[in-house]
């Protein structure tokens, strides 16, 4: 089987959940070799290192990319964002020019499953493969994301797990498209990166089912509820490859109110004891 | 490192909880070798072979005693209950000599964390170790058993989890003895092979702790709130080794109210999926 390229695009903050996230899809797939594109400005070299042997005692690869000044250079100013917000959005032309595929995932995911069919799907026609997270009423748009007060979860793509048809991608993805959207819609931004891919390219995505590819692990009832109950914990551990834990009530910060929160706890200490045994 | 014997003893209805605890100890264990007795009387062989596959998918080992008609002829015969009742009890004369040390572990539990430390735990001067289950008030005794409602769990040494000194055990275990308490206890005997060991050697048990060792999965809050807060659930992940869905609330059975029932479920998923390598 070819190897899974992995994308990642993160600051040394969040290191800590890369390892747990990564954790998880090593062990739910033992017989996959995964290529791990690493994108980042200023991770030290220590920890990058450390992060390989981590990769490479699974089998698996890190291919680290460090951006220089010099990318971007271009990129309007806006305030508290920083450049980093374009590497997802840019990564075809960051990633080596012979890689045609990846699949982005957000260091607050847990992989609890394989991931092989997702990774396999066919973006023949698409830039990506996302997810739009479901709600109770199943409507999106401006009244509902009021009355839900969840801006992020709505009508939206949600940009935490993006299939990338990279080859497609470098023929329609522009920076200069990118950075003047940012310009005329500055004050609008509240999720940069995933406001920006809907409002340019919300309708080159293919839709993918976010109960088993981008299960946002805060919702639960909301799931079960328009699933008429079939999508219950069962349904959830034998067929959600991907839980995002989105949002601000990250299972590593306390206290964490999703039921989920316990398996990546679990994966967290499992983790832990990796690193252990390089010391 | 010398292997670690795991003892079990049950029928062919509690293999599929069996694969699942296997799944977990293997996991969290990876550089152990394991032995694994299952001591039982009429597990079909395809069941048999199909769990030494399963065990030397991981480098363990599986080494079946099927007893005999003939063993336990001179039990007292007690209604509803089998002759399966002595097999963890008498266990030191079942299993081979040379063996001294072994563990015995119900079906129903799910090793978290690595089992050495326990394995190592020094019993001389002991027939077993063993796990009294906290409860709230710490009292144990007839009174607050009847209060709390709860026999199994209160002031007695619980049977799901024990250490066992087989060397000692085979000078003073008899079963003459356990024979004669059955015969004078019958009417009284509720759990039976948890009512005998206590009954007969409750003195001889090391006690161990139960919050690491033998970790009731349904009494979360009891834990918490006798530890002052300090046993949460990150706290659990981290140094639990062992969790005990005892009692007859069981994860595979809806509705599961442990909140530790979803990691028995990922745990049965990802052991699901190691059967399927063997079709």
């Amino acid at each position: 089987m070819e190897p899974i390229n992995i994308l990642v695009t993160l600051d040394k903050n969040y290191i800590p959940p890369l390892r747990v996230m990564l954790k998880s899809l090593f062990l739910n797939n033992p017989k996959e070799v995964f290529h791990i594109y690493l994108i980042h400005d200023a991770i030290p070299c220590m920890q990058i290192n450390s992060l390989k042997d981590y990769c490479a005692y699974y089998g698996s690869l890190l291919r680290p990319i460090a951006v220089g000044e010099e990318m971007f250079a271009d990129a309007p100013a806006l305030r508290y964002l920083t450049k980093a917000m374009y590497y997802r959005l840019l990564a075809c032309n960051i990633l080596p020019a012979d890689i045609s595929k990846a699949l982005y995932l957000d260091p607050d995911t847990l992989v609890i499953n394989p991931i092989r069919k997702l990774y396999d799907a066919d973006l023949t026609g698409y830039l990506f493969g996302g997810c739009i997270h479901s709600s109770i009423t199943g409507i999106s748009g401006p009244v509902n994301k009021i009355r839900l007060n969840t801006y992020e979860t709505d009508g939206y793509f949600n940009s935490g797990v993006l299939l990338m048809n990279l080859r497609a991608q470098r023929n329609e993805i522009r920076e200069e498209d990118i950075f003047r959207y940012v310009s005329e819609h500055k004050l609008e931004l509240i999720l940069p990166d995933q406001d920006i891919l809907n409002g340019l390219y919300g309708s080159r995505i293919m839709p993918l089912d976010d109960s088993l590819y981008n299960y946002d692990a805060h919702r639960y009832e909301t799931y079960r509820m328009i699933s008429s109950g079939e999508k219950d914990v069962d349904w959830v551990m034998r067929n959600t490859v991907i839980l995002h834990f989105c949002g601000k009530n990250k299972p590593w910060i306390k206290p964490n109110r999703s039921r989920f929160g316990i398996l990546h706890k679990h994966y967290a200490a499992l983790a832990d004891r990796v690193q252990t045994f390089f010391v």
